[in-house]
């Protein structure tokens, strides 16, 4: 039995009323974690007074060195950690290995970063003369907020999503009060324990909270900051919190997200493009049992062809071997928890109502390998398809958070276009195909909806990353229903932790004001 | 008589029911605008399905041609223009100036950034490889957003206000819906029938509303935005729109300033940044008589200059000419209507209850030139002044929209930086000194609050803008209580509009994707 316990002010400690936390393979209790609603006020004013002027006073580069030491740490404990997430998350293997080596990886490359940016605390844009009088210059500098960044990760990433959000508002300067999921939490405690422990981050720079964060959004003030990856619906009421509203708290939201996967007119069967495409949807829909907000949930292809698709896909995912993710052979573990499983249950029939019809797969009907009649959160991947798809609202709105997606066949690329932008904002979509033509067209037009569009041609059919893979080096978010924001992204990044600021006057003067400190000597 | 019409789809309207405008300097009803609360459905869908495509289709080179146009035909109207401003804003001749060119000049200011930009239509940042392989690359482009931009202007600057958010909106390729503030839409409809009869912009890329919005702001989706500058309470208002809030419209939203001017420690009296000081300090009270969200709202000196500065300000703002700003030697016109003008004084009360006492000027004792015997919203420049600055809460959270500040003496730079930050959050802060570690201190300490920070030091102290002044080059807004927005900033103020997406694939492929078209022979 494991104690979820929160890390507040330098302490670890424990709630006083208990929330039991189940293994979703085998339902059996594991775990245990707060249910208290506490008052964080003072660890807000703590990570504000102590943890910030700390980070503030390091450079990126001494920064990037304690995420490079972070980084060590959880790689030190990979094994460790992988055995927790298979355990206390239902991962297979593989899916654990995906979400911590994204984490120490995330980390990795801020801790590199920030060596790049060097001894220096500030980012600048080029000055510029405003004017007639050459002296008299502008220069747009970027410095870190003085408050606090609130983290509220999803469930799905219990390892990557703390350490992802962690690095960029670390390396910014900026302390950290983060908030796992409650299902998942085990295995977030366990980073954060590896955090702590390799005692590199300053006094007050991290705080975990286990639990429920009490009234602490509303506590937020001008210069703290709000980051939120989750559903839409509890990103609607994070974004009215009376601090956001009322006191610009400056808010991140990545939410849900009607991904698709456009196989371009004139890709033939037999090609590569459509090789990669057929391997790439049967693994977005199925990593991490398809609890990914970048995993697919639309397939748009030529009406000519669908057919032919739904037959390869339905074969690709009667493939999967679903159970016990302990057990080598299975490659998709059960759901999170009961309530995933009644919501994916009720998103299928959704769909369904919507005029998609099953096509392969089932939500119900399931003999996972390894675990005992009727226990777990299992399900079989799900395949939809809706022929008139123009017509079925739902699968353009309503994301079913499992191993499900909907094959919805198009006529012209214009259509394909205008379906995608059903979406209402993505956080990717992937195009496969080789014609320039139709893929300016389809990238072009795909692209005003979307945080990110992959595009898979024949040349680098086998170089792509798969869809769902979120790189640090490329912004992670969309526009509409995925929350309108933008993570990661490099050096991007940072600036939503800090505050840009046009400063004016003598350039001779700015220059010194804003120049890198000189090494010390010896 | 001018009834102020609505021009929507291409059209000029007339209200049914009317709301009467006054001029501020003598009463007087002058005209009348629409009291109806329309449905602007049609309107947003017209300026979306017409209005956005016509204005995408163009590029960045042709879209600066528009505004160039438009830039000119104001510039045409020039002296007409100041007349309406004059006679419906209570505006003295150079107030009237510093809005109407301040309409030309950030058209044209977006002209020229749209030819630099040339005959495409996205931007793009440096393509960066991704991963092992040398093909697979990925680059963020920008693309303009298919939605539409609903603009909500302050009355304080009908003509810069519209101008300044159309320029960025049309050279981003988005149509705008703008409505004026009621009581100060004669100059804005004037601008808005002179930006018609140009005739350059296509069909559906602009509308203006007379009146109400309706429940247009409840109706726009993820592909629109919002930018508003006005009241902090009607900011959060905006901000907690359903659309806002659970469909990520994008908002930006300039509002209450507690701006500051800071003299440095070590200036003396005789020093020219002294006298910039004084100069500034009192145009920023009483140019548009206070009515400017960059202007000043306290100032921070020395504790042992304290005596000195009061006394000439004082001076200073004894010279200030108050009356009908039709009269040549007026300075300082009325406040825009009467319930500015009853604010403004209540304003002032609250100022004294927290603490600063009046030490030059008055709320209500005024003899204005040039008006009949009470008429007019006139007051005259009220200095006041806070002796213990770190207690008078009002002084740092009340913005009193008129020519009033408050005198703050504080004993050590450390404690100025502390004082400016109570703000919490502001447009714009000037810092006036030389000492090079003591300038580091104070603008690095303030910047974090601001959106703009300009220095005045000796060798650019006769070079530099008023403190008021909105360059269109440098960023404009501020974090928290002014807002969290950013204008402006040249091709900065332009993402606002623009989605930005990573597109990931053959480095090849998406350099032919992204280039620019080439120009067509002959």
């Amino acid at each position: 039995m494991i104690e979820v316990k929160s890390y507040l002010m330098g302490a670890w400690v424990s709630g006083e009323r208990k929330t039991e936390l189940v293994d979703p393979s085998t339902e059996e209790v594991i775990g245990s974690i707060s249910a208290d609603k506490p008052s964080l006020l003072p660890v807000l004013e703590h990570a504000r007074s102590v943890g910030g002027p700390a980070l503030r006073a390091l450079t990126f580069a001494q920064r990037g060195a304690i995420l490079k030491a972070i980084s060590k740490a959880l790689h030190t404990q990979r094994d460790a950690l992988i055995e927790v997430s298979i355990r206390s998350g239902g991962t297979t293997r593989s899916d654990a290995k995906f979400d911590i080596d994204g984490a120490s990886g995330t980390l990795a490359y801020y801790a590199a970063l920030g060596a790049k940016l060097g001894e220096t605390r500030m980012l600048t844009e080029p000055s510029e003369q405003l004017g007639q009088d050459s002296r008299f210059f502008g220069q747009h500098v970027w410095l870190s907020r003085e408050g606090v960044a609130v983290h509220v990760n999803a469930f799905n990433f219990p390892a990557w999503g703390l350490a992802e959000k962690l690095s960029v508002a670390i390396l910014a300067g900026v302390p950290v009060i983060t908030k796992p999921a409650t299902s998942t939490s085990i295995l977030a405690f366990e980073v954060a324990r590896a955090i702590v422990a390799a005692e590199v981050l300053p006094q007050g720079a991290f705080h975990f909270v286990a639990g429920s964060l009490g009234d602490l959004v509303e506590q937020l003030g001008p210069q703290d900051v709000l980051a939120f990856t989750g559903s839409a619906d509890t990103g609607a009421k994070l974004r009215g919190a009376r601090s956001v509203v009322a006191r610009s708290t400056r808010v991140n939201i990545e939410a849900d997200s009607l991904n698709s996967a456009v196989l371009a007119p004139g890709v033939a069967p037999g090609d590569d493009v459509y090789r990669i495409f057929l391997r790439d949807v049967a693994k977005e829909m199925t990593q991490k049992t398809g609890q990914k907000c970048t995993a697919t949930r639309r397939i748009f292809v030529p009406r000519e062809l669908a057919d032919r698709v739904q037959e390869d896909l339905a074969e690709e995912l009667s493939r999967v071997k679903i159970g016990h993710p302990g057990h080598d052979e299975v490659r998709m573990g059960p759901l999170a928890t009961r309530q995933q499983l009644a919501d994916f249950r009720a998103g299928v029939e959704k769909l369904v109502a919507s005029g998609a019809r099953i096509v392969a797969g089932s939500a119900t009907d399931v003999a996972p390998i390894g675990v005992a009649a009727g226990k777990g959160f299992f399900v079989a991947p799900v395949l939809l398809r809706a022929d008139a798809p123009g017509q079925a609202d739902a699968v353009h709105a309503h994301e079913v958070f499992g191993p499900c997606a909907t094959l919805c066949p198009y006529d012209t690329h214009e259509e394909a276009v205008a379906l995608v932008a059903r979406g209402e904002g993505g956080l990717v979509s992937t195009v496969y195909g080789d014609d320039r033509e139709l893929l300016r067209a389809l990238v072009l037009g795909i692209s005003p909806h979307h945080g990110r569009v992959l595009v898979v041609s024949a040349k680098v059919a086998d170089k792509t990353i798969s869809p769902g893979l979120v790189l640090p080096s490329c912004v992670h978010g969309g526009p509409g229903r995925a929350g309108g924001g933008e993570e990661l992204g490099g050096e991007r990044g940072l600036r939503f932790y800090m505050q840009r600021t046009a400063v004016q006057g003598d350039r001779a003067l700015l220059d010194k004001l804003f120049e890198a400190p000189k090494p010390s000597a010896g």
